[in-house]
């Protein structure tokens, strides 16, 4: 590994080539050794727990949070608070009252609203995918309960959630514009456990929110299996909920200073809150603590040229609050460019960059530097996620880590989002690529040139 | 592999060749298109669900197997009632107090009591194994619960479940008796998942049932964690029971009559009650339909000389209350052999016999018949499971045709024991496997001889 980087770093100018050696040290050492990275994971999900956005246990988490980047020797530690209304699920039960009685597994969205006290019975109406119940007549749902279906399977990218999560997001508000007494759908998800996965949904503003339920996907099957046999199928849906209206939540700020203010700040971070099920694990504590323990080892080496500024979001969950109130109080401040680890923990496979055209060589540097951890260039564009992605907007460049996804929709938003699902291999390599990145892009006179104002943000 | 058959079959006399001639053909035709046993597994796990010891569901299961066993044409379909307590649970939470607040994954076990109303909050004391507890002086578990834990890991043969379910079985008694205020244990179980294992425990006579509960193993984890960190932990439980004296539960039995009345019966079950919280695919819905299956196909092909005698078991689960009620009925009449499927519907690897020494070539012939579809003869002894055991202690034969256990405890008892974890392939193996058993059993004129008096029967 070492002398085909030194055959490569042989044709860049000598800065260039120190600069490769010292990411190359840097990744080979965290991807060997690095445990700062399953200490912040291990901490934030054992100390704190599930960390509903807007709740007390958030706040904890930020206390934790800036405890914990104090005492590891960053600057410029503080928590920037945001206030937001705060959603929270009661009990929630669901059973099939005919043909076949038997209880369910389901949760409640995010958003949704209550049912009457005592519940709500009503006879399902069923639907395979969003377009469907919107080509549906609202006389065929009006005062029923709506049941939305998909044929979701795992993809190392993801995409396939890009595709299918707006049954969520949108389905409960489209049920309600026609009248249904509920929405509950199959969980977006890939897996086959009871575990329903919760997520957020949407209604338009003015609207009174109807209950909105997941079903875990045997849930899901056996409802199916039943309406099937093509008789009536009633369900009774009993889901407590409640809205607290002027919540406090806020994002955990931290740098490590650069030698060149003037150079414009890399922005890293990951979302400390999580769903209310789980423990966050790999959504996001385990991206916190990458993107910190790369940004930790950084420091570490020595000032880098530029800014590295992390930020531990609040309120990503239930609507991407804490990147709002970033780009709000930070927007104007010059971001050289941002990215966000908020896709698990399981190794990085690809990189992408949205950069103006005269960053190509530090883009093939930056490969160069990744290549390595198996990690490959990739066309797409990059996003930058929920949490950067306001800031993004003002026209910074992003830059892509993108870890393999075949196994993230299996927990994603279920209870079984906790410790035992993460790597620590898989979460090394993370830090290592993270490393070998900010490594590059830290020290880089140039740094990524903005992008063309027409660019893709997706 | 027929040459392989044919070369074993031509030192038999003649009738043992034509009975493995018809062994195998009528094995190889279940392997390859058995769709009964898929058939009554999808059926009772989806048209009656959960069915729980002497509920409705549990007697709503009985009229659905007696009807579906009339439909498939076996003789002398009756059910055979008998009288039990049921025992339900309601609501369970438990919550972690002090020192990091947050919610846990917790199911009651069978026949636990309920704590005050409002929940108690007590300090936790902790175990590894029932051995450490036995050893534990009253007075540092006095007022406390009790945590046990243990260190189960998946056994093809799943004889980790017989080491250590005495932890569920015996822990809350001995907790009980050591003024424990309750016991809480890791699951018995293999899996990662936020499902907790329940499962019966047991109170001698006399003793007021104490709370006693299983956490699932990601929370038992987070426990650890936490206890590691050497601070007290208070946890809440609030757990709601009830039990019902006199309620109803009951033995379906089906026959396929022989024509050679003294010839004695072969006696093949599985059990119709399920645990509460899955649909009981697993456990116990597919037994019943391998060993119908098997059954069936010996009845179609020919009237046997043996009588083959099915029972659907009730309320096994519970206390293995329906085997006992067959015993006590039935346990007088000539019984040749006895067995049962309870283990899942993963494939078949192994089989013994518990018999006779005068039927060592006949055990080989069986061997002969199942060799094709990967099985092996195991030395230990057969056991025949809850439902048959009280039978086999009048003295009768018991076979075993052993399921790899692998993943069997990632499900056994927890919501997750649902249709979508059978396999359709791995379930048509099993219904070959007790279809060559039962063609080679039911008509070997001298059939198994009883094992000697000091024969194991654990």
């Amino acid at each position: 590994m070492l002398h085909r980087l030194l055959l490569s770093v042989s044709i860049l100018p000598l800065f260039a080539a120190q600069a490769a050696h010292d990411a190359a040290a840097l990744r080979d050492t965290a991807a060997r050794e690095d445990g700062l990275a399953w200490e912040i994971t291990e901490g934030l999900t054992t100390e704190i727990g599930p960390r509903l956005a807007a709740t007390d246990a958030e706040l904890r988490a930020l206390d934790w949070g800036a405890a914990k980047l104090k005492a590891l020797g960053f600057a410029n530690v503080r928590v920037e608070r945001f206030t937001m209304p705060r959603w929270e699920r009661g009990p929630a039960s669901a059973e099939i009252v005919a043909p076949f009685p038997q209880s369910m597994a389901l949760a409640a969205l995010g958003n949704s609203g209550a049912t009457p006290k005592g519940g709500l019975t009503a006879e399902l109406v069923a639907f395979d995918g969003l377009e469907a119940l919107r080509a549906a007549p609202a006389d065929t749902v009006r005062g029923r309960i709506v049941y939305l279906t998909h044929h979701m399977r795992a993809q190392q990218d993801g995409g396939s959630y890009g595709a299918l999560s707006a049954i969520r997001t949108q389905g409960p508000a489209l049920g309600a514009a026609k009248g249904a007494a509920a929405v509950v759908i199959r969980s977006i998800g890939t897996d086959s456990h009871r575990l329903p996965h919760t997520g957020v949904t949407r209604f338009p503003d003015g609207t009174r929110p109807i209950p909105a339920a997941a079903l875990s996907a045997p849930d899901a099957d056996q409802i199916e299996r039943i309406l099937a046999r093509g008789r009536p199928v009633r369900l009774r849906l009993d889901i407590a909920t409640r809205v607290t209206p002027g919540a406090q939540s806020g994002n955990l700020i931290a740098e490590v200073p650069g030698t060149d203010p003037s150079a414009g700040m890399i922005l890293i971070g990951g979302h400390l809150d999580s769903w209310d099920q789980g423990t966050g694990a790999i959504d996001d504590a385990s991206g916190v603590a990458i993107v910190t323990a790369a940004a930790k080892r950084i420091m570490d080496a020595g000032r880098p040229l530029r800014t590295i500024r992390i930020v531990w979001f609040g309120a990503e969950e239930v609507g991407g609050n804490g990147g709002e109130a970033y780009a709000k109080a930070h927007g104007a401040e010059r971001h050289m460019a941002v990215a966000e680890s908020d896709f698990g923990a399981d190794r990085v496979w690809s990189y992408s960059v949205t950069a103006g055209a005269a960053s190509a060589p530090l883009v093939t540097r930056l490969g160069t530097a990744l290549a390595p951890l198996g990690i490959t260039y990739s066309r797409s564009a990059a996003h930058g996620g929920t949490d950067v992605a306001p800031t993004a907007q003002t026209g910074t460049a992003v830059f892509d880590l993108r870890q393999d996804g075949t196994r993230y929709f299996d927990l994603h938003h279920t209870p079984d989002d906790t410790l035992d699902k993460i790597d620590p291999v898989q979460l090394r390599q993370n830090v290592a690529a993270w490393t070998a990145t900010l490594a590059v892009l830290a020290n880089d006179p140039a740094g990524l040139a903005p992008p063309a104002k027409d660019a893709a943000h997706d």
